[in-house]
């Protein structure tokens, strides 16, 4: 017998994960604000709720996927949210990506209501989302891990136990330093060619072959020297993930010197108004900082 | 008939590359300040010349491959030099990794002693030496470029003209900017994942599935955990690059906010006494950072 | 008839500003969790209170002067708390240094329980308690600031209203950016021309002639010089200072990028140890990172 | 008898010097490349010469105030230069801001040719030089310094013997990363003020009055709020400085992370097209980084 899962959150990355789940056979209700979504997941086979409550009240698992860590609390807490009325036993698998602290707090209010909570941050965007291929970087009980491989499996290629909860949501944390960080040198090291009249394509395929490859400059290097920069996942995400890894670490006393100016640099460029931008959109606060503006993009 | 290749600094890097050429069918000749690396090529099948101006003199090709900008310059100039004593149109391959603006000052000598210049240096490290899979970033004209080509063949995979004279340098410079900061945003990212008691082996590895992946995490990441800092490539050397790269940024009035902090880093953890450790060691002075100093290691 | 004051927090600051009162002839109360701060209140010509409502039930003026914003909603929520307890129209004088956007609340919420509030953080460190001469930043209303003009005037010198509730918070964060920055600059100089070899005890003298003078360098110089670092200030809480300005930065989309960075290096150097120290310690941090590690020093 | 004083370089600042020396009853001799400032100088009082040689043969002193490092080997070096053509036991005093490598070549130089060299650097800007109160940080012998000491009285004020050749231009350059670092705080300060809504006029005032109080808060903190960044001491020149500072640093093995990333924002601005402004002009490029651009200001 299929078991039901209650989706809630049904955006660029919710709704194709949603559909993977029903592909996958089973049983899935959604809950979005806008209606619109609910009807796509209906039309692909799934069911529509009229409220998080009537989503998840019969639920075997329930998945959150919104933005922020408000969002979350939001969706969980009060008479109407997923503590209040999922079933006693029920998994609460949390896809977004937020504050480590936050969701070791909501894990424990979920384990209070008698819920089994994981917190399950994903990396590999929209493409990932729709290919089912994510990574999932997942923190919880090693049974509830268990538990929820069917689900994760329908929407993930590289999903991964990391520790107890939270955990997830420190290791996408960390994920988000490095990409930043990742793009931030990749940009500098193109502004820096660009102004010496190296020929830049012939630069990024050798600098590819070796120790400076990665994916970013895989899938990011190209759109850079064709100053592309259509989303993709949006800078004004990535300010709030790096406020969230900053912060995190000052908690810990953890001290990340190129982190804290990465988020800076990042917080600057949304200043600057690229927040609509792909993150791959740091090269323009590089060039900003060398003085070589160039004309606002529409994204 | 073979051509005659005189290789001058027959170093951790220059040995294996000279012996490539050997069993590539050229005509090696080579000159070591160390009599033991000499030896070491006239028993792989190679002569041994007594000087820099007995290994030139009937050369077709000269190689240098020696630590830094001072060095070349030593090696090339003055009446026991390369330019004084090679014969006119032989081509001149420096592999060496130095100032951009030294090595547009250097071909230009060379062209006036009548000899053609490439500054041509590599990465992919020892491993890359000995296998004859170096990627190789050339800078002068595509006529040279093209007359070198057997020669760079028998010694990189990669091998690709990046602009005119120093163009080589300056993509090797932002290479090292990339790396040393793809390095440094791992450490960071790793000592955050051990503060919060992350499982970092998981970690490592839901991290490369996905944007975060890069050769530096699939390189050094295992390193970095198992505390395993021998070389591969020294900090110290990095340190050296990292001082070429900001300082020709500055020379073109480039900023570089990351490259400039990532340089002050690696500069710190070679202060810190581990300049002789593998780059990868710039996680000790993200540990230091965060008051977290482990016990001195033997390189 | 003179007015009555309670004083909560009777500390190294709260304290000597509670005798001030006193001296200037307010009829002062103090409450504090040890007894030993009361008792020597009392022995001054106070009065002692056995909880923070027994205080302020009869105060024409509350003073709170504690560490940090956590401290401060303890001791004004509640049934027990100064909200609570106090009597329609006193003012509330908020000392303590904290979070403008806490302040902002529990302005907001002094208000709705009848009170007037004002924060009102101070700088000039036990000195200027001592000496009643502190510079006090406040934030809030034009009249109740006049009302408190009184007892402001018992406990500091340069005594400005900046803005609405909340206001007084900012300019004491925006101080203690500037005043760590200031420390860090002339510990960098410090290692810098020690490293030269400079007499640094007439360098001293001269960069405090020009444009390079401040306050920092007349009151700081000399106990870098002298490696003491005896608090003064602790570093410690300069630490939650910086992280006080660096988060309310980001929540207003401003940019700090020397003062993340700085609050990185006052991080690390409480990560290595150095938090009771005098914020002056900053210096043993820019030590460290040159790998010039002095003995620990007991502060 | 009063002294040959010969003084090259009649700038914004060396000919106010120049003056002062003529009204302190030396016998001036002026050299500048163009025509007006010595007859500026005549007019004062002084004689004007046609060439460096023609100005330095009969000197007692030799004093060179000139840009950077490139125009002071310029006016030294060479068949006509200073050292071949100053009289034997001449005091030579170099009051340009240079590099102190280049400064302690050239005291070997000027030894060598049997001049008597002090590296004396500055602090006090325009004002400074028509008041004759200039700071003065002098590296060299003591005789020397004492020799020195009449002409130095003339146009100084605070004048200091900090070492060895060169130490006045270490001294220096440790000057110029303090006052960098102290506008950046300020202006750091102040865009998070502004971005508040404080009054920033009541702000600065109460901030003057504590430890964040400083001479770049005496005098650049209302230039700021007024938006007035006419020169003063140019951007571009402060560039040149941090160059000077970072490098001679990267030299000696000394980390100084506050001041790399200082000299990155420096140069940032100076790319943002601002090298004209004064050097509070920094604030602009905060202002930038926050997305706060404003109009052009014609400097």
């Amino acid at each position: 017998m299929s078991q039901n899962v209650a989706f809630i959150g049904l955006g660029i990355m919710g709704l194709p994960m949603a559909k993977n789940l029903v592909a996958a056979g089973f049983n899935v209700t959604g809950y979005n604000r806008s209606q619109g979504a609910i009807d796509a997941l209906a039309a692909a086979g799934g069911q529509g709720a009229s409220s998080v409550a009537d989503a998840v009240k019969d639920a075997d698992v329930v998945i959150t996927m919104v933005p922020d860590s408000p969002d979350v609390q939001g969706v969980v807490s009060g008479k109407d949210g997923v503590f209040a009325n999922a079933k006693a036993g029920a998994l609460w698998i949390d896809n977004s990506s937020i504050r480590p602290d936050v969701s070791v707090a909501l894990a424990a209010d979920a384990r209070a209501a008698g819920l089994r909570p994981l917190d399950a941050p994903v990396s590999g965007g929209e493409a990932g989302a729709i290919g089912g291929v994510l990574s999932i970087m997942v923190g919880g009980e090693q049974a509830d891990f268990d538990a929820a491989a069917p689900v994760l499996n329908a929407v993930g290629k590289t999903i991964v136990l990391v520790g107890p909860a939270g955990s997830g949501q420190t290791v996408k944390a960390a994920n988000q330093l490095i990409v930043a960080a990742n793009i931030q040198a990749l940009s500098e090291a193109v502004v820096f060619l660009e102004a010496y009249g190296v020929d830049t394509d012939a630069a990024v395929k050798v600098l590819g072959g070796g120790l400076a490859g990665s994916a970013v400059l895989n899938q990011k290097a190209q759109k850079i020297l064709d100053r592309d920069f259509a989303p993709g996942f949006r800078l004004a995400l990535h300010n709030k993930d790096m406020g969230i890894v900053t912060s995190a670490a000052r908690e810990a006393g953890v001290v990340l010197p190129l982190g804290a100016l990465v988020a800076q640099l990042v917080t600057s460029t949304v200043a600057s108004g690229d927040g609509a931008l792909d993150h791959s959109g740091l090269f323009r606060g590089v060039q900003r900082l060398s003085g070589k503006v160039e004309s606002t993009i529409d994204a």
